[in-house]
């Protein structure tokens, strides 16, 4: 970069940020990477700190790059030149008795080959998870507590970890206290609880169309019913569907991945969560909250939830640690407002209790700011392994694939064009050793044929790009 | 004990066994307690090796004493002097919408006490359980394996510990492989999948009264409706009145403790597993069988399983780890027949998979003979600690007490004077600090009102002693 601290001063800071925009351009800063700092940027270009604020800012309000609290500034995902989004789903508005499960079971069944280029599974690699330390931890546990990791953790579960995800609560809107948390084997244990706690066999759900084939199955397996909601790639949930679909049917709950659902990657915009909870609350109906992947955010601030505006105890929030931290602990969360006695007792007649070492493993993970510092560094991998797919897609599939363009979370839903069957195309893509998700698993009502899932949890290789050139290949026919 | 080495041989070991018979009287010799070795009575009597072994096998004989396996020979409990066993039950012959939930709610929350003589809930108290062996492991594992311990072990669960169980099935008369057998999050977790898997609400299902409550809490949250069948304390469920059931209901599975039923400690005779399996099969229902406390025998054999019945694939094994190695891990399994893949599907829907690392540290556990010498020495404590509230009851509690004689577990059922409350007991008992499980909870008929369960985990101690003494006064009234 060239020294530029000749100009009059109202002039700098605008050519300063004209030339880091250039080399955002020319992909000599590219996106989800960390540009210098304010004081590097005043040092090396011989302007003052508060002309390189002023550059970072302008970058900032062009929507260039952001800022992330305590890390400094970043480079956004620019969007041009990518593939236009999947338009608004259109669902057909009758409640459905679910029958993905065959489906769903085959298709996983099939891809479980060991040495398979994994763009199926929506798993975090564990590359990018903090194994050491949490074997540090571990260790360190069993050494002083060694004898409570063979006692029950009965429900509500453990304390420490309780009051250690309350503590968090305020990040997104919240003012949890321990006691309004029941500890679970993992998000898909809270979320069947949390069903089963407000619905019995035979009533009908409303949620996202698409949405994640677990919700899906649970619902089958409990012999509830599914109704599906239009949505958009970014706002999720359309309300007015909703609302017309809450007009015409006995709905007993409502089932919404409000941020980065998977598959779609929306996150619902502040507002909408508020009209939603009122939405609901003024029927009595009740709103689980999905939120597994709320915290794997990639703009300057956590997304709130539903359940900041829940004045009534009638969202059911859940979440966990296996998008985020450790799979394979199966620890997760609900904070079930006026339905956590029956959803504790159900904990109790279903698993009696939560495996406790694992808990007792998050609960000091979650001490001190470790987590945070462990969750910027993951937001960061995923924001990249996302725009690297992105680009792949761009280059490599088919003219008329649409994509969406998720801020947060770690998969993609990708459109192909309507004469690709994308089941077909997943046993094709199976032949060759990689694994997608084919978009029927994605809803009740048979729909999303030639979409498909693509989950970016590794970090990008040589591997997944030519599987990448592969899939493309495929989808062409 | 006086030299008889002069006697002629054939009066010899009369001699030897009528010396041991009365230390055994006098108290010097107790109930679990290992006698000499053939080895020193030999020597100290000088008497010939035979000599000595056909004095054992007069008093083994006689039902003094026992041989175990690589043990040795054991005192047995004597009878004689103990109050007589409560009688076979008599449930009404009809299906009932079970509703117990509030009831072992209310209790359960209210035993919370920290400070409490638990003889309440069914846990072997750590002190008796292989701490420090599998604090050992764990750090082992964590330091060779500790990535594997953050990913996902998708059912059917840890391949190396389902070939352990599977090995172990030997010992009750099974053959399973490792392919037989799906790990669950502890047995409640198997039987609600099983339960799940061959039925649906308002299905009836034939099980033991008394049984279990969580058992009873499970098919009350299923919607299913319980019908509850006639056992005596020592062979369990009545044949005859399972026939009658099922002649004249619709009977969509039966759920037997066929081990040391909890509350009963009943064991069923190995012909009347073998005909259970075959009424049942010739019906095409599915059996069941909750095999929780099998390992917990005090004989010198472990008694079989109704699986090893098992030919068409209908009966559904379920069992865990939790009584007998480490309650807090979570870690149970089923080896469900032809109903394997619904089992495993619902898993996956449910819970997602069972936690990784307790998985790991138990797989590791069983690779050599630590398991088996551990059980021996927790059968050896469960079987002094049986006893020791035994004479406890015999000694303290009003007349007319009636009180079972378990050949295995850790739990007595206990039927005090007709005008007793138990739940009124188990409150003015709470009241002093002490916690037991009132007769209640063990049916959906609201029956065994003078009943009790005493829980057996914890080492004999002055506390649980003078818990006893204040048991019974409460009892007299």
């Amino acid at each position: 970069m060239q020294q530029i601290s000749t100009l009059t001063d109202d002039l700098l800071y605008q050519q300063v940020a004209g030339h880091i925009e250039q080399m955002i351009e020319k992909g000599v800063l590219r996106a989800g990477e960390k540009i210098p700092s304010v004081r590097s940027i005043s040092r090396q270009q011989g302007v003052s700190m508060s002309t390189a604020f002023q550059a970072y800012f302008l970058l900032e309000s062009k929507g260039l790059i952001e800022s992330r609290p305590r890390s400094g500034f970043f480079v956004r995902l620019v969007n041009k030149d990518l593939p236009p989004q999947p338009n608004r789903t259109n669902p057909p508005l009758i409640a459905k008795n679910v029958n993905i499960d065959e489906m769903v079971a085959e298709v996983f069944e099939a891809a479980r080959h060991p040495d398979i280029v994994a763009l199926g599974a929506a798993c975090p690699s564990p590359t990018i998870l903090p194994v050491n330390k949490l074997n540090r931890l571990t260790i360190a546990i069993i050494r002083d507590y060694g004898e409570r990791a063979l006692e029950y953790e009965f429900p509500p579960g453990n304390e420490l970890l309780r009051r250690r995800i309350a503590q968090r609560s305020f990040t997104w809107g919240g003012n949890l206290s321990a006691n309004d948390i029941v500890i679970t084997s993992g998000c898909m244990d809270a979320l069947n609880l949390c069903l089963r706690a407000v619905a019995k066999p035979g009533d009908t759900i409303v949620l996202e169309s698409p949405t994640y084939y677990g919700i899906l199955q649970t619902i089958q397996s409990l012999g509830m019913r599914a109704l599906e909601i239009a949505t958009t790639p970014n706002e999720g949930l359309c309300l007015d569907a909703l609302e017309k679909a809450l007009n015409n049917n006995e709905v007993k709950a409502c089932l919404a991945v409000t941020n980065f659902n998977n598959p779609l990657g929306s996150c619902m915009p502040t507002e909408n969560k508020k009209r939603l909870v009122e939405m609901l609350g003024k029927r009595n109906i009740p709103l689980i909250e999905d939120d597994l992947y709320g915290e794997l955010y990639f703009g300057s601030t956590r997304p709130q939830n539903a359940k900041a505006f829940d004045k009534k105890g009638l969202v059911l929030l859940c979440s966990s640690f296996s998008k985020s931290l450790a799979p394979g602990y199966r620890v997760g969360w609900t904070a079930p407002g006026k339905f956590k006695t029956k959803v504790e007792r159900l904990k109790s007649m279903t698993t009696i209790a939560t495996s406790s070492l694992p808990q007792m493993i998050i609960a000091e993970f979650l001490k001190d700011s470790s987590y945070e510092r462990h969750l910027n560094q993951l937001r960061k991998a995923f924001c990249e392994q996302i725009q690297a797919a992105m680009k792949a897609i761009c280059k490599y599939f088919p003219q008329g694939t649409k994509v969406t363009r998720p801020t947060g979370g770690f998969v993609l839903w990708v459109e192909l064009p309507k004469q690709v069957n994308a089941l077909e195309l997943h046993y094709r893509a199976l032949e060759k050793k990689i694994s997608i998700t084919p978009g029927p698993l994605f809803s009740a009502t048979r729909k999303y044929n030639n979409f498909i899932r693509i989950s970016c949890g590794n970090p990008w290789s040589k591997e997944i790009e030519a599987a990448m050139v592969e899939l493309g290949k495929l989808a062409k026919g």
